[in-house]
């Protein structure tokens, strides 16, 4: 497995492998790997030729009180998982090597961003939409795999191809999920016992929400009222936000009649946990 | 020669010639071919095996006062052109076909706009970047060329380059001139006779203050005030400005100790020409 830490080494890299006619995969993470990131590594290798991990904690799309500098790192253990899963290049930059000077030019995302997990993360998705032009830029992916766990970072991303005709194919990944449907998550390791136990009723409460609608339900306020009340019932979460909304464009509706997406955040002690399902207007999943 | 005009067709062309070991040359213009495009074409010929023009009138680029509607436009004459100048193919789009839908994301250009001409133009180059960052997808050259009659835009596409690691590099090409210096530009036909007579001037001045540099003078402020006499002596054009910036930062900067550009903006009648000289710190050209 080869490992770049220079912008110049994986762009050289990247286009030989394209001069060879290899399709290039390409799964960028902020490190920490788990599960989920697996998931998309294995997703990658059964369609291209070459698999290329990002590791990269980006600074531009935390805000001034986000946690940055906290944000787990664990170079080695990243490095073990992506050989034991086959990847053939891991990118992993410093700070300095992705912004050797202060940009003149970034990307500003006007929508999709100012609902759900965007609405409290100011600037948070031209930071995201600003390194992943980078790195698809370098990368030169004809595909991406981006984890359906983060939907709205997905509905970005599918806005920045689709807007500036990136040659690239999105392709979004279902959430890997524990035994008891929990969604896999770096932070659910801040969970207390109890907790971890009432935490597996999120995705219940998802999954109440779209067998409404697969039995008729067309009601945006039934179902989200719905969700708020199993959630409430079941735990001592405090919910952040529950929304029904048009998908990926992420627009309010108030009668189903598309593909949606019912999102959640909900805090607990010392974790906020989010939780999404993306279905037809039938109900039916939209990723499976 | 192939003539495309949907944003499909043209990618995946370009597409097809990567995967045959071609090199691409990119040559972006908004029509109205003279000269001076003529002289980019030549350049692209002698470097790449493959030669794309661009004809699109980029609404994103034009202020609500400015002339996109009567912005001219020869589509016909254009392509005899191309076809003369052995392009290999042009992409010609639509509005509809560049902009779809209204853009979610765009790109923002904070340094090198508010000098020179980008003083007036606000947002101009935010436009600029964002249909290049299409067409550089789409089109997906090794080589773009850009002519440094507009040398600010120049300097614009570098920073988009380096800061967004768009593997294209790019070819700067020396300003076409009339046999008296005038630079060549759609707009000399705005000039009555005396204008044109006095628009030889222009140069004179640029190449007067540089030659005060071969001779020794450092100072920024001396060297603009006598390329501002030089102009108000010999024309009765009225200076819109005269400048000299570090090149490509466009910074200012009192004593000359690395490149730099001086350039002018200066309205007649009809017209407002622009001109300018990029030399080292010993007066020498840095592009010939």
């Amino acid at each position: 497995m080869k490992v770049f830490r220079t912008a110049e080494e994986i762009q050289s890299y990247s286009l030989n492998k394209r001069k060879e006619g290899k399709t290039i995969g390409f799964v960028p993470t902020m490190g920490y790997l788990h599960e989920g990131h697996q998931r998309l590594i294995k997703e990658a290798r059964t369609h291209d030729d070459i698999v290329i991990l990002s590791i990269f904690v980006n600074p531009l799309q935390f805000g001034p009180s986000e946690d940055f500098e906290r944000y787990p790192r664990d170079e080695e253990r990243d490095l073990k998982i992506a050989e034991m899963e086959n990847v053939d290049a891991v990118f992993i930059p410093t700070v300095n090597d992705m912004y050797p000077r202060s940009l003149s030019i970034t990307m500003k995302v006007t929508e999709r961003t100012d609902v759900l997990c965007g609405k409290s993360r100011e600037g948070h998705f031209d930071g995201v939409a600003t390194v992943l032009t980078k790195l698809f830029h370098l990368i030169l992916p004809h595909r991406a795999y981006f984890g359906l766990k983060d939907a709205q970072q997905v509905a970005v991303v599918d806005a920045l191809i689709e807007d500036l005709n990136f040659p690239v194919e999105l392709i979004p990944v279902p959430t890997v999920r524990e035994g008891d449907g929990l969604a896999r998550s770096s932070r659910n390791v801040y969970l207390s016992e109890e907790e971890r136990q009432e935490a597996k009723y999120l995705y219940q409460a998802l999954e109440h929400g779209r067998s409404l609608v697969k039995n008729g339900e067309k009601d945006r306020n039934v179902i989200i009222n719905e969700v708020r009340n199993f959630i409430n019932e079941h735990t001592h979460g405090k919910i952040d936000y529950v929304d029904l909304l048009t998908y990926p464009e992420l627009q309010p509706l108030t009668h189903i009649n598309q593909r949606v997406i019912l999102a959640i955040a909900v805090f607990f002690n010392k974790a906020r946990l989010i939780d999404n399902v993306i279905f037809e207007q039938n109900g039916e999943l939209s990723y499976e």
